[in-house]
């Protein structure tokens, strides 16, 4: 019998349909026996058995892979493969799908709604009411901001289209590639990160972590932002230096950021000790109707493959050209 | 020389422009010496000296009245005018202002802010987190929603405005008074309170604070909505009864509520034991642009009266003749 490990959690929960179609695939699946997000020591204690691996954002490294003989396909449940060594994984003939589209809506609507909450500072509000704190600091309108976004792909794109839905005073997108489509839909201007950075009231990151949006913001660009500026990251951890954000912030810096994802998983540093920093576990695509997309879009895949069919969302050669750069 | 008080903080901060154009017409102001929400004690120790009155929410009983033998005018910054006993001031001979179209665009932003953060929960994962917590829940997406909206005046038709654009399954709009040019204008069906209650997922509220208005929601209405209904307040906090709110809340009924105005200010009540309560201090109208556009027009017409001009916005019979009943 074919065994499969659901690493990311939840999942058939609170949809179970995915579940369902599993088994009645005739696959055998085992869930996340750790119930938290799992380790690489984790996946290398239990990866030995399964033919499968329904993954999440953990790592799989060389060390996980070494010690799985028998995996044959890792099916991404959403977006950033930068948690995977793919060439490796390719050298030992494993294949690697994802779900590319059904997260964007999702994590686009978790970054406008971050916006919303950093021009009111509801979250700090929110904070400040529990320990009896009844202080009225005066906001932003959304109208009145330049917004930037870094990142025009597919989650980029879908937060575009928010923007423009909603009206902001003008947004500036920074891409490496200039999508045309995407100019004549709506109303921007292309515009350089460091334009970006400088002046833009809110800079929103949808960029995947290749080695070159590793460490993109550091202290250099953070200072170079407006000194109320807000920021907002539901990309990946490692794209804003998180000491020096939090160094940054200390000076008085930086009106707020709202943050979802860490370099490090669960994130326990010092962000949580500023108040103006609304912080959240990695929600982006943790909608009910975008997880139950990505789990049945995952495990259809992973049915395809053993049945010798076509998979439907193999990771592009060129995610594999971006990890060897 | 003809003295004001301003009640309402922060005032002229960070915009100087209202307090620069007060004393450019040679009239003394105060700024609410007390540096917090003014109360009606706070009121009857300092009010007699006074000509005119920028006030915000606070109560200013038949008690003020008699105590401020010079007072002309109270210009209320902002548009609900419940806190001031409209008709014996007006037996004083007290004029009232408004302004009543400020406020409109900051707190439908801030209203549909408050729906992207309950969607997602982002307010309770920013208090887990700070709890050393990394737990995620499965939110849900805005354009699955069926949305209510009771009012449909002033901030109401901003709210229909802005989900109109951002895009909803269902919205339902609930007021005494079909206004069928907002009809026109956006897709939205009229229902009853009672529809509105019990076929949406999220549920905001828009009317004045009027008899008709006050304990609109209790323990029989919120028991009626669904179990993981969302539910915003920024209209004024009579509107929901607080008690049954809590008590409800406790059994495990109400997915989220987020809630901006309190039955008395500043809130200490019971809620803040909730993590699924994002709770505000009355920020509604707390938009840079907003206040400085309220600011500026209470002060125009406290110029205007004291040159025995005509007033902008005076507050019209039906609000006296609303607190009658």
């Amino acid at each position: 019998m074919i065994k499969v490990l659901i690493t990311t959690i939840p999942f058939g929960d609170p949809e179970p349909r995915s579940l369902e179609v599993l088994k009645n695939a005739g696959i055998e699946y085992t869930i996340n026996p750790f119930n938290r997000k799992i380790t690489e020591s984790d996946l290398i204690e239990i990866i030995s058995d399964y033919d499968g691996l329904i993954a999440g954002t953990e790592t799989i490294s060389k060390q996980v892979i070494d010690l799985a003989p028998k995996l044959k396909i890792i099916a991404r449940v959403g977006v950033g493969t930068d948690g995977i060594d793919l060439n490796y994984a390719k050298d030992k003939n494993i294949k690697i799908t994802y779900t590319p589209d059904a997260p964007g809506p999702a994590i686009a609507e978790l970054a406008i709604g971050f916006m919303y909450s950093l021009l009111r500072s509801t979250h700090s509000a929110n904070l400040q009411m529990r320990d009896g704190k009844w202080s009225r600091s005066i906001g932003r309108s959304f109208s009145d901001m330049t917004i930037g976004v870094i990142g025009a792909g597919r989650v980029g794109s879908k937060v575009i289209d928010l923007i423009n839905k909603i009206g902001c005073k003008k947004l500036l997108v920074s891409d490496v590639y200039h999508n045309e489509t995407l100019r004549e839909l709506y109303e921007f201007e292309w515009a350089s990160k460091e334009r970006v950075f400088k002046e833009s009231d809110i800079i929103t990151f949808h960029v995947p972590l290749t080695a070159d949006a590793r460490g993109m913001v550091q202290k250099e660009q953070l200072l170079s932002m407006k000194e109320d500026v807000l920021i907002i990251n539901t990309a990946r951890g490692g794209i804003i230096d998180e000491d020096d954000l939090y160094s940054v912030m200390l000076t008085g810096h930086i009106g707020g950021v709202a943050i979802d994802v860490f370099d490090q998983e669960p994130y326990t540093g010092s962000l949580i000790n500023i108040d103006r920093c609304l912080l959240t576990p990695h929600i982006g695509s943790a909608s009910r109707e975008c997880r139950a997309k990505m789990e049945l879009e995952s495990v259809e895949d992973i049915i395809r493959f053993f049945k010798n069919e076509e998979l439907l969302s193999p990771v592009p050669e060129s995610e594999y050209f971006l990890q060897k750069k």
